[in-house]
């Protein structure tokens, strides 16, 4: 007989296992690790995967707000997930993560909201089209350095623009955006989880608008979700176009905005954080 | 003995009343209403106010997320502000609005995450710097349907591109761009809260787009707020330059992202937020 299937690494990553009512155990990933704690982008997934496997839920996922209140200690935690308010065709969630402290009591690491809804077919239309970039096959795979987190081996990025400095220092740049082929390594077909931890894998804007490394962490990510499930299976496992930039940095944080489309041209999420810096 | 100064509209529509605890009491505003509940510019305030007004308050206000999850019923509503994690220089917040029904249960109306914290001076730097554009006295004030909605009336608007349609029907645009200058009406000392509802003043992105009233509602909105209240006072009651533009229209959903500079230039905050539209 043939091995079973070997689950991908994002996938056990996000595993969550329903404990009853609103609480779902999970388990961080090593690798996803970042530097003091979980990749940010795993963690948005692990918050959206807990409403997608709620018995309750109404719909796909449209809007996700997420903020890293904390630091996810290695090991076990718990995804809280309760409906706040459920209508006719759209529903509000509560998100938490937890972990327990050594004396018993609960932390939290992570708030979140979450907007799922019932889509219907409407007049539709794009304003922001992909931009005209070379294929990703033309380019050649970004060189990450492996030893800073584990994460950055689970993307295989192809930069058109704004790719991480390889020389520090003296290489600041005139303004801050990012525009990469991107996709997990090794390949997984995309699917709202995805998408969601891709929305945070473009590196500090303040390190590429300075080329220095000052000291960061992501206080608040929002994803806005154009893409239904059927689109995103379309996009398979091939690479999605990604692009970052900030729009300004001032006393202590500074905001990203970025547009996620599928290689046929599709914005399949918008996506908006803050991130806090130092000096 | 002159009369006592009158508060602000703004001012009364906002205003909470600590009941101890986490919960301040909160009344809807007539000169705030909009169709079936209240301008979301309001609301989002109010739930702002909330954590401005807690005595746990630590810092300033950098990240707001408010999710519309159902219509606030005229009357009065419970602001509900919570701490979720205090750390060194930023804290977490839940915030809800809730209202008491018919029969004593309580429906929730408003869920929220805010982010506040202790700024200190960094690095900065503005990667979008204000357009060029006529001077607020050029321009003639927008014209605004005032049986539509009262709270239209409570903004001075000169638009200088994207105006609501005058005429309906066959008027549709190629873009989704609104760029106007904007004040509030009486004019009012611009602060954090009253920053946070300028950002909900765009009138539907898809209604500009279609030149057609389809019914629409803010699902959820976000606030980054690049300034600081010293920056805030500097504006006085001017006018602040306000632009939006969607970027994807897609069966039933639309996102909104948006800027406001200081008359100087400052980037004030930056916003976004997706709209259920119907059709």
């Amino acid at each position: 007989m043939p091995d079973a299937p070997t689950a991908h690494l994002f996938d056990s990553a996000i595993a969550l296992q329903h404990q009853g009512g609103d609480d779902f155990a999970g388990h961080t990933s090593e690798a996803y690790w970042n530097m003091i704690g979980p990749f940010g982008g795993a963690t948005a997934a692990v918050v959206l995967n807990a409403v997608l496997q709620h018995p309750q839920l109404l719909g796909a996922p449209i809007a996700l707000t997420v903020n890293y209140a904390g630091p996810v200690a290695e090991g076990r935690f718990t995804a809280r997930a309760r409906p706040a308010r459920t209508n006719r065709s759209t529903q509000h969630w509560w998100v938490e993560l937890v972990q327990t402290d050594a004396d018993g009591s609960e932390q939290v690491s992570t708030t979140a909201t979450v907007v799922t809804a019932a889509r219907r077919p409407t007049w539709s239309a794009a304003d922001t089209p992909m931009p005209a970039v070379p294929a990703v096959h033309s380019l050649p795979r970004s060189v990450r350095p492996g030893n800073v987190a584990a994460w950055l081996a689970r993307y295989d990025v192809h930069a058109i623009q704004g790719d991480i400095p390889q020389v520090w220092e003296g290489q600041a740049t005139a303004d801050s955006l990012s525009r990469w082929w991107l996709r997990d390594d090794p390949p997984r077909p995309l699917d709202f989880a995805g998408l969601t931890a891709m929305a945070d894998v473009f590196f500090p804007r303040v390190w590429l608008r300075r080329a220095t490394r000052v000291p960061v962490g992501t206080v608040s990510m929002t994803v806005y979700f154009h893409a239904d499930s059927a689109q995103l299976a379309a996009c398979g496992t091939g690479h999605v176009l990604a692009e970052a930039r900030a729009q300004a940095f001032r006393n202590g944080f500074f905001d990203q905005t970025g547009l996620l489309w599928s290689a046929d041209g599709h914005l399949l999420c918008s996506t908006h954080q803050i991130v806090y810096y130092k000096e």
